[in-house]
């Protein structure tokens, strides 16, 4: 009787896990989308073959070594995980039935919802160096980053490592997902420099529209769904009643912080431009998300509500602020995803008593500079190797053209346009 | 042993929640993608952000007060619920497990589920005044309607009130939700009267086409998988032979009725006006969906799907009838969830020997005059203080530019079209 | 409390099926916007009546009698079930508790799951058929199709009809639903012949691009999600250790398949029109999900990547061997779902040591045949009844004018364009 308990226990959590996992996985979609409405007609087809793609490379590179790096059966030490390859059995009846409650759901379901997550930090790239990167350029960097550099800062915090020990704190991943995707987003962009006529010689900045206001609006949607999935199966557990309301506390809290983000991002555009911005309502959606993602079970709704709100904010100050630095990001990734992780590994310290933010400060510093290190090093040796920027006719003429060899809205545009 | 099954059926149940709520705010898309699909290009930017925007402040307001008033801690009475403030703690281990499974799910699960309900009902109102209104006079209304006139009518229905008491019946909120939202809806659009040239001096009626049908039938395949979530969801419990059969027979019956809803459509369109016409053979889905709501437990497969069927009807003549009244709705809301949702409640009555006619009657009654009297004078409020119809140039550009300074399809339109 | 864990489990297994079901019947969104996006704007609002209009025949015609076909409460014998009419009560309390862990699930629960197949199936075939069929002969075929074609060779193996008795396994409906869609595609398509301009005089093909890439790459990434549920769910229980493990290792299976085939495809592609060609990186995906369907449950992880690699090469090749056969498949349907159904048939032996090549060999011929014979002679009487191709002027201008009167993109094409 006992044992049947534990194995429905077991059943539960492991079907938690998977739904939650499926969730995640939708976000792949939602980016897709969000990137494929923010870039112009003649570069559409190509972000998304880079979305699917890179969440087919995201999940054999991660299969083949990521999981193993990140979450390593018998580390090396604290910093430094070893490497081994595939994936071993799953938990067999009687480990489960004498682990004592410890061993309480598939280790498969377990791969399952690590590997969505590695496709999403690499999804925050791909908008980044959106309309004049090369596809395959863009392919080998998302190989070396899922299988390597995602896995290795993971394995620091989530995996046990040294940033877990020091007591860095990161939920859902505020730090190990989204910083770490922007900050290769940002490495990306730099090596990259902005898209042709960007920024004018006097320095004023051109905005180029996104072209499918409805897809990136479907895309943020898509990405909130997928959110519950991300925030709400990270707290890992659901089968007790201590657990289950930790997961609903976490579903509500994402929720808030979302709609906090959105009303924020809505009231400050309207009094810095004059309009409801429709581009920045969709970031502050997704800055409420990413700034509660580091913490979203400790808060009340109300203080969750607040943190996703500034996160609101900052976003429309941030992405103004990039231009500023001539820093060409079509769809705003980096603020999105770095600048307000970073807040919202920070704002930690708000709700959670169990916060230092010493350790919140050196895990935004250590996730910061090695990927930033790492993906500098990566993009580099591509850029040597085959180049990483399209030519200038490529770039005039959409790189749907010459990447892809085909049009995404052919009917609806002008083959001509520039 | 006897409490270790208490919490996992509490963890069940829990789950449950909120995986409906996550398919109830998938709705949310749903809505935004129904009616950016049935606009007109220049009006698209505006609908996508009054949807985002209005999820926004459901969420907020209903945390603020809104799930207080709906169900009240201690009710003052019946009709007055009183107010109070915020959210409480969940429920602690010991009550649950004291509570003799009274205390079966998460409270804060149940207010996920809530809340994405009283959003719904909010999206009803967006569609049918798009093209024309003040995007900040319909936020202000939205602030109104989901902070105070649906918790309230909500309380006397689902909170325990006069409603309830009376034998008023409403699974999943034909009346609550549905009605409600287009009794709102029909109000905004008595005051703000049609679009610019869609009656012409003879009485005849212009046909305004939708900009994007493919994003019409996405956003109702979202609604009908969303539906699935908030009639599913609605049965309240799962954690039995006996719940999980009617869980089960809920996701079959509000299919069945969807089905149902569409064949009729089709059909009646076909014989109608000759085509097999998309706009009512999806409005006939949905129509099919809003008429099981009120109850998609009782009847049989086959029964549901007559329900549907007639709901199907009724929405194309609905949709004529409205034209001849001159109540301009470009996506139908007022026909697929008022005169619908009216249906489904009476259908009620065929199904469920519980039903009282009479009471079905008075539950229509109350809900429509409420929410009628309710919204028309919080529309009067706004419109004398600022107003809520854009001016004609700005309809005629389209609120697109004056309201949110950005194109929805910036490639794909004439700019100067009208 | 025997007893209460026996209804625990039978909740949670058919709460896994409605979601699982819930999964499946978002496929018919995916279906819907992977065809809308690959034909061209003037029959857009076509297939998306189709689509929905199928997915809404499909549930009544399974419902009235093709449940009861594939699934006989008593059959005649293992080629013919009988037919009987409707769906009878769930299962009573006492009989779950009584079936010693037999009854562990909700029937009303197996019918959702099972309903959302045939709708999947039928999907298949409005795809291949696009761009030239009449709308009415189409939805005659699918009346006829769901409710009898599909349902009887169902019976053969998941009903325990003799196929199942012959030792042919087909997990989740590689040859079930995939190769018999397919199958019937075929017939509809040799019927009616290629679309006006595919094939030149002299043999040469003339590319027809889809007039959305985003809404085709939607539509793939909804099928992959929905995939989750469609092979996922058939593992038919998770309520144990073991049987969660399973679902598990379906999951992971299922996603690593579809990366496979994704990756292959765009190297495929790359090599052979060197070209990253999203079209085919789509089908790809697809191909590797329907590889993976006969067994995704007994290959590792590595292997089933493998398995939907092979599928992501083989579909390239298909499709453009079709076009060799002058096999005119606008979405490519026939060689995503019936050449890689019949390797996904093959691939079984690879892993599954139950699996008898011959008996996969005989189920495929019988799957094929019987669905050749039975699809062919169906669009024979109706295209002596009513004809099955549009004119050549209604195929010109468009079958969204002549059949459903309504642009799909009134404002972003040309209306006389050809």
């Amino acid at each position: 009787m006992e044992n049947q308990i534990i194995e429905l226990s077991y059943a539960l959590d492991t079907f938690y896990f998977l739904i939650s996992g499926a969730l995640v996985m939708w976000m792949a979609a939602g980016f897709a989308m969000l990137e494929a409405g923010l870039v112009r007609a003649k570069n559409t087809t190509e972000i998304l073959t880079k979305n699917v793609a890179l969440f087919a490379i995201a999940c054999v590179m991660y299969m083949v070594c990521g999981y193993n790096i990140m979450y390593p059966a018998e580390a090396v030490n604290s910093i430094w995980p070893g490497v081994s390859f595939f994936l071993g059995a799953d938990n067999a009846l009687e480990d489960v039935l004498g682990s004592n409650g410890d061993t309480y759901y598939s280790g498969m379901s377990d791969f399952f919802f690590q590997v969505v997550f590695v496709a999403t930090a690499m999804s925050i790239v791909s908008g980044a160096v959106a309309e004049r990167m090369k596809l395959w350029a863009f392919l080998i960097f998302a190989v070396v980053m899922t299988g390597f550099i995602y896995p290795l800062q993971g394995y620091w915090k989530w995996g046990g490592g040294f940033l877990d020990e020091l007591g860095f704190l990161d939920f859902a991943g505020s730090g190990v997902v989204h910083l770490c995707g922007a900050t290769a987003a940002v490495t990306g962009v730099l090596l990259l420099g902005a898209r042709k006529g960007k920024y004018g010689e006097n320095g004023e900045v051109q905005p180029i529209p996104g072209c499918n206001m409805p897809l990136a609006t479907l895309g943020t949607f898509i990405l909130w769904l997928g959110w519950f999935g991300f925030n709400g199966g990270s707290e890992l557990k659901i089968s007790d009643v201590g657990e289950a309301n930790a997961v609903a506390m976490v579903f509500v809290n994402t929720n808030a912080a979302a709609a906090g983000g959105v009303i924020a991002a809505l009231l400050t555009a309207h009094f810095m431009f004059g309009k409801a911005d429709l581009s920045m309502v969709l970031n502050g959606a997704l800055a409420g998300l990413v700034a509660i993602t580091a913490e979203p079970l400790t808060p009340t709704p109300g203080v969750a509500t607040i943190i996703g709100a500034v996160g609101g904010v900052l976003v429309v100050f941030a992405i103004v602020f990039m231009d500023k630095l001539k820093i060409d990001d079509p769809v705003g990734a980096i603020s999105v995803h770095g600048v307000v992780g970073i807040w919202g590994l920070l704002a930690v310290s708000i709700s959670n008593p169990d916060a230092k933010f010493s350790a919140q400060l050196i895990g935004i510093a250590v996730i910061f500079g090695f990927v930033f290190v790492a993906s500098i090093i990566t993009w580099y040796v591509i850029k040597a190797v085959m180049g990483i920027r399209v030519s200038e006719e490529d770039e005039f003429h959409g790189v749907d053209y010459s990447e892809c060899g085909l049009e995404a809205y052919p009917e609806f545009t002008d083959a001509n346009k520039g």
